[in-house]
């Protein structure tokens, strides 16, 4: 890895060193995930299969997989990969349920009541991808909130393998979640099919999951396009930023920027020290730890982009993450809780030495389905809520009219809409002519946590 | 209105009565929004200006609004006027205030403990329009919220008036909700500033607010752009849907759809009733009141595109409101709190004769942008959370590694990522050779609030 003294170097060169890989949906990606949607739009379940041989080479078949094959699939698996299902989504079960949004109401005014009131979108369709190797920890991170969000219909996604079968750890992880509905397809087709809906696969309110160029293009598209479905965010390569301090455990914080890289030759990472010794012992075991890296190809492609930056002190280290809004943090620190205040924006941050980010990724608790990109300046990552709306309920006495009635009459004068005026006065008009009153409840604001448990 | 009862209609009239208009978006706003993009990337405050001489025939001056300026135009106005901003912005307040998001943390495993940790958006971009009218109660919806979740920066853009000037009333607002950098500037090129910064105006992180259609296109383009600021939610045009029962007051529920009528003329309005009497009275009252209303020309050009649809029942009616997934639902039924469990997504919902939507629009409290075109159906409106990150942290002790790193060692093996893998087996090997243990806090959740409070 490329070492580099912060003070040392211009603002192109700073630029460069932050400048994220650009996402590779270049106009030869565009229009053809645009034909792709197109192909399913009008093909349905047939142009699913013809994509299937094509990019998958996988043998033309059914797109549905049976409840029985999802149900039965966790058996296939080896005892402790099973048990590890469980327990990581135990894990990811306690934390999401934890900070679930809840309903709540407020009296505003006498006699106005206002509430929000938390519903599970109807139709979730998850993707999870299967480029290199399947995850089926995405199925858990994305199946354990939807569950808890109380979602009546998840569809999930995920591409076959060359046998045309969908990838049994992939089924387990889908089956502890209570999916029973899953589809094996692929990249931007499978985007398609659960955005616009075929004879097999339901139409979504909403898509949720990582993928490469295509199927974020995809998702991009579907999404931006007039009544359109939701996504949870853009997904782009995978990223982390390491801050150590002269403590650091060079061993551990090579490890971590390995874990990283390895992901694809587009990911990004960075080391920032103000600790000399510290980028050399790290650039040292970089070096060695490559060496016996099954997917060393990808991950010295990954690190051919990515520096080691020395730091004048720790602030101006927190300043570059600040700015660089990783995915995720590792703050490889003595006192990190000290730092904690300091991290204005990032996905996930992992505080000391015990605490690898490959833990978030799996089974910590935590989402591993984050923003990328920078988008960690304007968004967190996938929780309950993401499967959620928040619908706002007014409950107005014609006292609680009374009593803002008057504010809305102004307003909406100062702004010319006299209907919306008018939807007022012909109400409080007929108020006080009938003298109605009615009681009201207490001021109080009151919370109820509302979804699915299991 | 035309009138037409749902039993009696072929799917193709349904789906005809519940298309919403399209928004205008055709292929001559997107290459110009392209263009005026471009322009303010390349000419700053410059091509602002110029945009504002050829769009608003605004005179060529600086963009920025003087805090003076800010500070002293509630003075200007009314008191009565001045007095309802204060109210509308108390009560807005306290409903939002009710709902933030709270951090909180929860021991997932023994020795590992998860939190969310709330932070604000660094620098949120308001924009408030001026189309036909000034928008200050958007001033305010969009402001109370930035200033409750605690963003350092608020940055605020409206249209010039043809003096130049920035709306007294929309000042007002902003100085209600703390906000001191505010900007003369609409449409296309005001996105532009906010996403790219000039020399005046910050880059924002986040953008928000409604639009016309090339406020709307100039959003999507910048947010999906590589590295682009977040948006709120696109925003298209407004819409009301009524349910009314047999006991309903006519005079009311026409008052409603039209001053959801008058927005624009691609503002959509609906009535659902299972009672003929009802839907022939409103009919006749629509008229009527049409005749007296100032906007009537709109209005009624919105009303060409509505309907009054008489269903079998009040359930076949809610499954229609589901399907269509309004912006705002009002029920206009006896027992309107019976009915709400039924209300699977919408935006805002009115609870009965007395909550007109106009109270929602100004001063009851919930907030005013909300989920257009459909998109209820996978999103609610903007609330403070929508001005904040949530990050996830994890505090890991070598026992909390012992704990969960086998489950991780077990998913990242099955995924084929033995990088991943190594950055936790390195730790636990180091873990157990020095017998590291360190006591773990309680297992209980606990959470705070964050965010400023005013």
């Amino acid at each position: 890895m490329r070492t580099v003294t912060w003070s040392e170097v211009d603002e192109t060169t700073r630029a460069e060193l932050l400048s994220r890989g650009t996402a590779a949906a270049g106009p030869q990606v565009t229009s053809g995930v645009a034909d792709i949607l197109e192909g399913v739009r009008e093909g349905g379940d047939a142009a699913l299969q013809a994509y299937a041989e094509r990019f998958d080479r996988a043998p033309a078949q059914s797109v549905v997989v049976g409840q029985e094959e999802i149900a039965r699939a966790a058996a296939e698996l080896p005892e402790a990969l099973r048990t590890a299902i469980t327990d990581a989504a135990t894990n990811i079960r306690t934390f999401h349920r934890a900070g679930m949004t809840v309903s709540y109401e407020v009296e505003t005014a006498p006699g106005v009541i206002c509430a929000r009131v938390v519903r599970p979108i109807r139709r979730v369709g998850l993707y999870v991808p299967a480029g290199s190797a399947p995850l089926p920890s995405t199925a858990l991170m994305l199946g354990v909130p939807a569950q808890l969000a109380g979602c009546p219909e998840v569809v999930l996604c995920t591409p076959p393998g060359e046998d045309g079968r969908a990838d049994p750890t992939v089924l387990a992880a889908a089956a502890e979640c209570g999916i029973t509905r899953v589809f094996v397809t692929g990249g931007a087709q499978a985007i398609a099919a659960m955005a616009y809906g075929t004879e097999s696969v339901p139409r979504c309110d909403k898509i949720f999951g990582p993928g490469n160029a295509w199927v974020t293009e995809a998702k991009r598209q579907v999404s931006t396009a007039e009544g359109g479905p939701g996504i949870d965010m853009p997904a782009g390569p995978s990223e982390v930023l390491v801050i150590a301090d002269a403590g650091a455990d060079a061993e551990f914080v090579a490890a971590d920027l390995l874990s990283q890289a390895e992901h694809g030759p587009d990911s990004q990472v960075l080391l920032l020290t103000d600790d000399d010794a510290v980028a050399q012992a790290v650039a040292e075991q970089v070096e060695e730890q490559l060496a016996v890296l099954p997917r060393a190809d990808i991950a010295a492609k990954s690190l051919g982009s990515s520096a080691i930056v020395v730091t004048q002190d720790l602030d101006e280290a927190f300043a570059i993450s600040n700015d660089y809004a990783p995915e995720h943090l590792i703050l490889a620190l003595r006192e990190p809780e000290d730092w904690l205040p300091k991290v204005e924006r990032a996905g996930s941050v992992f505080l000391g030495d015990w605490a690898p980010e490959t833990l978030g990724d799996y089974c910590s608790g935590t989402n591993h389905v984050l923003p990328t990109a920078g988008a960690a300046r304007w968004t967190g990552g996938v929780n309950v809520a993401s499967f959620q709306i928040a619908m706002t309920v007014q409950r107005v006495s014609p006292e609680g009219l009374a009593a803002v009635g008057p504010t809305a009459v102004e307003l909406s004068g100062a702004e010319g809409l006299i209907g919306h005026q008018a939807a007022v006065t012909r109400r409080l008009a007929r108020a006080s002519t009938t003298g109605a009153t009615t009681a009201t409840t207490s001021g109080a604001t009151t919370a109820t946590t509302t979804g699915a448990t299991s």
